[in-house]
This record gives C-alpha cells, structure tokens and sequence, in this order.
C-alpha cells in the first residue's frame, strides 16, 4: 500500500523496493536486501514485523540512509521496551532520524511524499496549502487529514509521529517553526516526553507563527486510556492547560476545534474585536450575535456613511444595522456591496458573513465575492454555512481559496475568538500593518 | 416554485393553482380566483403581496377552507401590527388554521406536502422519520431540514411558523405531542408568547416524548436582533434556562447540538450510565474517555465473562479493558463479536462505537454489523466517525437505519449524555422495559 500510494501520489524521485521473497511489487523490481540497492537512498520507508525492524534499520545505517520512518508496532506501547531501546541505539550509532515506530508516517504533499499506508478513496490526501500537523495518534492524524482532504483545505506537511523513540514532538516542533512552507501549526498529543522543552520551543514558535494543540487524556479516564495507548503518562490537565496558555499555543477542546481553528489562521492579523455580521438569514444573525457576547467579542457599531450606505442599499422594510439581515432576497450583488461597506468602515476589524444558501437568489456567483473580498487581505473574513449537499460543495470552493468556513454561527464565531486572541499575542512581537 | 415543489414531491392529491393574470402555471391551469375552484379544498397556500392577503383569506373563509399557510412577509415583523391584527381576524371569523404569515410553511414527507418556496436541489427534503421540527426562522429552519436530507436523517413534519399570530408554537407543540408518527419534537424558538401555557404543555409532553429546542437572543446583543428579526421580546437567558429545565426539555447550545441531539431519541430507553467503548482508534478512544468523564457518564466495567470472551478474540499485544481499543487490524467480523460482548454484558448500559474508516480492514460490512446491532434495541447505540468522503457516505447509511452517528467522541458522547439524561425522566412516568 505504501508503494502504491507513492506510486499513485505521483513522486517524482527514485522508488526502491526491497523484499527478499518476491522478484517485483507493482511493476518495481525487489531488491534483496538494503545493501543490494543500486543507487544512493535518502529515506527508508521500514513496513516488516517489529523483531526484523532493529538489523533493517543497521542496513540502512550502513549503505548511508539518513532518515527512516518505522511503521512497524510492536514496541514500547505493548511493553517492548528493550526491543525499542535497541531501535533508538541503531538510529543513534548511524546518525538516523527516525520518525516512530508504530506511526503511520509522513505526508508532503508538495513534495508528494506520502509514506501512510491507507488507501486514498478511504483516506483522502489534501491539496498543497500552509498548514502542518503533527499527530502522536495514527488514527486520529488520519481522520483529520480525511477531513481537511474533503473540506479542501490545504498541507503542508502531515507527521504521524508514533512512539517518538528518535525524532520527538519537540524536534518536529522546532521543523515546522523554521519550514518556510508551514504558516500553522496543529498538533494532536497524549503526552509530552520533555515538559521543560516543549514550553521553551512552543513558546519561541507562537511568537512568529500559531500552534494550535488538543491534548487527549485529560481526564483521569482519559489517561488511563492514553497510557494503554501510547504508553503516555498524562500529566494534569491543569498542568497542560496552563502550560498551553503559558507558551500561547491555542487549546482545542474537541477534534472538531482543532479542525475548525486551524483553518482560520490564514486569516490578516486583526486589529480589534469589533465584528459585523452580514447575513441573508435573520435567525442566523441573532445565533451569531448570541455567539460573539458568550465569547467576548463585540458588535461592530457601522458609521455614519456606512449607515447611509446600507440603507440605500437595503429594501425598506429591512433594518441598517448589525447584524446585518440582507433579508432572504438577498443576491451576491446585495452580498457585495454589504461586504464592500464593512470591509471599508473603520469600526469594523472583522466579518462574519452568514450564508444561507438555500435560498432561491443565492448562487455561484457569491463564490466570487467572497473570494474577491478575502483576497484583498484587509480585515479577516470568515463564511458561515449550514446546509446539505449546495451548501458543502460551496464550502469546499471557498475553503479551496483559503476562506476558513463553519457549520453553524457558534463554530465559526468560537474560531474567530481564539484567532483574534492570537492576533494580540502576535503584535507584541511583530510589527503589523493593522490597515485601519 | 411552491407549486413545483407539490408536483415534483409527487403530491397524490388535487392540486388547483389560483393567479388572476395567467391561464397555466407548470401545466396547472389556473383559476380566476378561489371563488372559482370547482372541488372542496382542503389547505390554501398564499405566496402574494402582504396588502392582498387578508381579502384572499376572506375568499378562502367563504369557500369553506379551514386551513392556510400564509407565506408572505410584511406583516407585523416590519412593523405593520394593524394589517397582521386583520389576518389574525379574518382567520378567526371563518375558524381557520393559518401558519405564518412570514414563513417558509409545512413539510410533511410521508403525504407529501411541501409549500416550502426553496428549490429541492438547494435545500434538500428529508426522508419519512420519527422527528418533527417546528421552526420560529424560516432561515435556520431550512438550514436543518437540508442538514437532515444531507445526513440521511429522516422527519415526520417540518413546520416554519414565521410571525405565528394563529396557530402559535404551544399549538404546534400540543398537537405534535399527540402526533403518533412524531417520535421526537426540536424546536428553534426566538420568544414564546405565552410562556405560562408553553411551560405547561412542554412539561406535559416530555413525560412521554423528548423535545430539543435551541434559544435563539439569549445574550444582550442576541436579544436586540431577535427584537428587529422576528419581533421577539426574548426574555432573560436565565428565565428561559430555568424553563427549559423545569419542563425538561433537552437544551441545544448551538445548531449543530440541536441536530446532534435529536437523532439520539431513536435509540432504547437505558438503565444506567455505564457505556462501553468500542473503536479500532486508540487516540479515539482516549478522547471518548475523556468525554465519558467530561459529561459525568461512566466508564463500564466488564464482567469476568466478558473479559475472557475479549481476550481470545483479541491480538496479544491489545488490551482487553474499556475503551476497548480492537486495534488498527481489526474487521468488520472482530467489531460483531465485540459489540455482542458489551451487548450481552450486564454491566454496560450503552454503546459508542467508534469506527476508524480509513483502515485497510474496514469497508462496508461493518454497516451490516452495526444495523443488526441496532435492530436488538436491547442497548442505546452511537456511532463516531470523523473523516472525509468514504467516512461520511457510511455515515449517510447508517443514519438512514435509524443510527445516530456523530463526527467526534465529543460531540457523540454529550448528546448520549443528554439522552441518558433524559432516560432518567421518562422512567418515572412510563414501565419501561430495561433489558439488563
């Protein structure tokens, strides 16, 4: 499966095959053994049972591979613990980095690297984009690259990092800092091997670019389970929460969260919490302005020229204010102007636009605005849309431009407050050009 | 389009079409006025100007129609109270039932009524089920109606009642209390007019079957575009909370909870709070305990019995305890004998089964295993699945065998937690049949 994912994912460097028992997998010739390869190797990708994994890997060390991803299980998480310790000596004597064991590997992609071993048409494999995730769970890392697959949102790069024997969640971390590709960070951890380390290199990160980390056992049934799994120690929730909020890594209390906050981190870093809400679906404005009082946020209050703009534009027995009830008849050109008046009032930092799009004056064409409208980079933007099938394939248009899009007005209004939170952080240390 | 919608919806009854300025409408001929129709009509539909609307509900009284949906907007939401105060007179003097005005209408898929002005292939109609849906915004009404088409989730009735000045929603409530093919009530409500009455006949209702409702303008500035959206005074969130827990209605926080939780009422009345986890995730499973924990609910225990029966049908390295983690390998046939494990143990009350799509091992066979699972109704079953285009397909199934399948253990696990509590007020007023 690993080969034909590589195949089928269209890499374009030299393939090797090695396996002593047949002359040729998917039309590529089997070498024997790692030393019988040809030409020079920069990674081994090792799929055999556990107890061959340690002399595969001294192969490897000895025809001068540098970097290995061991998918094979079978070690620390059920108890083989010296069988492990001799996989991270192999690694070290010959300078290796290996990512796991018992991981699913590596997807990039750009560089159409991809070392998971699931099918595509049951795990989709998403387009080109900025963010990265690092995943301590296989699983969990497969049902969020599935997702971001089918919700066109974009990757960078994709670590499903295993027992972290060799390369650790720190060291991945401090990649994804420096990877000129990678804007956003999202993380999936059950423990962290060294506390101390883990909050200095968070905390150099978050200064120039976001992390946004769900952290699983917290509860004390959680990490009962997390220890059965992985073998974690949990630690306190507390500890976790505040080593979070201490190193400005934005917590995601669900999977749903972690996916919903990443996305809006492409957003232009915003200058206050001042929101407009345009909508065409009245109800849907009153459960966005419900959203924005819980989490602190604050209803943008329109200009005066604004005022006057709306009203001109609005049918008379609509209402100028915010949120903003474009009423059911509402078509993209209403849409437009509504979004060009917020986009240029200088109360507003940030739109919620609230599409509803059963309606009969809503289609395509909104696409276009929207697009135009975040492709401007002034103020951040972000799509709400809850529907069926029309709806979800409009959403996957606009999350295929880069504009983060939501279920329901709670979601995406949530998502908002964790980014603007972030903005704050991110002005300390870096000048911005707040386009107010 | 509402006439579209009747003709394409396969509506089995006469259909007569009433427009003074054209001979046919979609091949309907049209007549002159409602005076002019030949038969007896059962319900009026009226989609014309607000000003006419009250003289063609007079024609609608006088030919003996005892049922209208009034469609049109323009009434007392935008502020002309007088014309809606003769519309609630006309209706009143020739005894009529008329929803709206300022609404979306009725959905009734198993007789095929639909005066709903939204094309189907913008806002999908749900099959035949057991839940019904009364909705204060037509808006966010339709958002959940083409959410359900979308999921595979199925609807008895689906009722938009806009400004509600006849038929209001205690009315709605009472008679889809009585409703033999409405299983379960939601409803979106932005105010109620009389609180005092809506109490009583929601109390009265929930000894025997669920209502979930989300309120809408429970915050300040919530309230403020519920008063210009709907002309709702909202009442204090506390007043509302206080209300809903009193009556014991199952409180949604957001859209996305308010569909979650509904689905979930199909399920059999449990016992207890003890729920097995069954997935083929680890990480997935952490986040399950956590959730277990996070809702007050418990982790079971398995008995002796099932502990040996776990151990011979798992691999070496898995651990037999709960949550029960099959391994990444397992199959359809490994998730059958465990679920028959937890169903026949006396020691589980309900099950999350927590399918991990993206293994190799998995394909469509575990559908049939978890239908037949479901079809004992001996325990509540959830399934979790999150992940893309192979993921949800399944789910669509699932859900269309009456399964409630959520998008993460969070999400699942809270509105288990909602059912379980709900449980708990249905067994003082109802035998039930507690098969443990």
């Amino acid at each position: 499966m690993v080969l034909k994912n590589f195949l089928e994912g269209g890499y374009p460097g030299k393939l090797y095959a090695v396996n002593p028992n047949v002359p040729e997998v998917l039309g590529v010739k089997c070498a024997k053994s790692v030393a019988d390869i040809a030409g020079p190797v920069d990674c081994a990708v090792i799929a055999i049972p556990a107890l061959a994994v340690v002399d595969v890997l001294e192969q490897c060390g000895k025809k001068g591979i540098k970097a290995a991803v061991v998918i094979s299980g079978g070690f620390g998480e059920v108890g083989n613990v010296e069988l492990e310790g001799r996989l991270v000596e192999a690694a070290s004597k010959h300078g290796m980095a290996v990512i796991g064991p018992n991981c699913m590997g590596v997807i990039n992609p750009e560089k159409r690297v991809d070392s998971v071993f699931l099918p595509i048409y049951k795990l989709g494999r998403p387009h080109v984009g900025e963010i990265s995730f690092i995943s301590q769970s296989g699983a969990v890392g497969g049902c969020i690259v599935d997702l971001a697959a089918r919700a066109g949102v974009g990757m960078s790069k994709f670590v499903s990092y295993g027992n972290a024997s060799v390369v650790s969640e720190c060291d991945l971390l401090e990649y994804l800092g420096n990877d000129l590709s990678t804007k956003i960070i999202v993380c999936y951890l059950e423990g962290v091997k060294d506390g101390k380390r883990f909050l200095q290199v968070a905390s150099k990160i978050t200064r120039k670019k976001p992390i946004v980390a769900i952290k699983a056992g917290k509860s004390k049934l959680g990490a009962q389970a997390a220890k059965s799994h992985t073998g974690s120690l949990a630690g306190s929730a507390m500890a976790y929460a505040a080593a979070f909020a201490q190193s400005r890594i934005t917590e995601a209390e669900t999977l749903d969260e972690l996916f919903d906050f990443a996305k809006i981190f492409s957003q232009p870093i915003c200058c206050a919490n001042r929101v407009a809400v345009i909508t065409n679906g009245g109800g849907n404005g009153v459960l966005a302005a419900d959203a924005i009082e819980q989490h602190s946020l604050d209803l943008a209050k329109f200009s005066d020229s604004s005022l006057a703009a709306l009203k001109e534009l609005l049918p008379p027995y609509a209402n100028a204010r915010n949120p903003l009830d474009l009423i059911g008849d509402a078509d993209s050109a209403r849409f437009e102007r509504a979004i060009r008046i917020c986009l240029d009032d200088r109360g507003v930092d940030a739109l919620v636009v609230n599409v509803l799009f059963q309606t009969a004056a809503i289609d395509t064409r909104i696409v276009s605005v929207l697009v135009k409208a975040n492709g401007e980079k002034k103020k951040p933007i972000i799509v709400i849309a809850t529907g069926g099938e029309y709806t979800e394939m409009h959403r996957r248009i606009l999350e295929s431009y880069g504009i983060p899009t939501y279920s329901s007005p709670s979601s995406g209004v949530k998502a908002l407050s964790k980014f603007l939170q972030y903005c704050d952080h991110y002005k300390k240390f870096n000048k911005t050009a707040c386009l107010i």
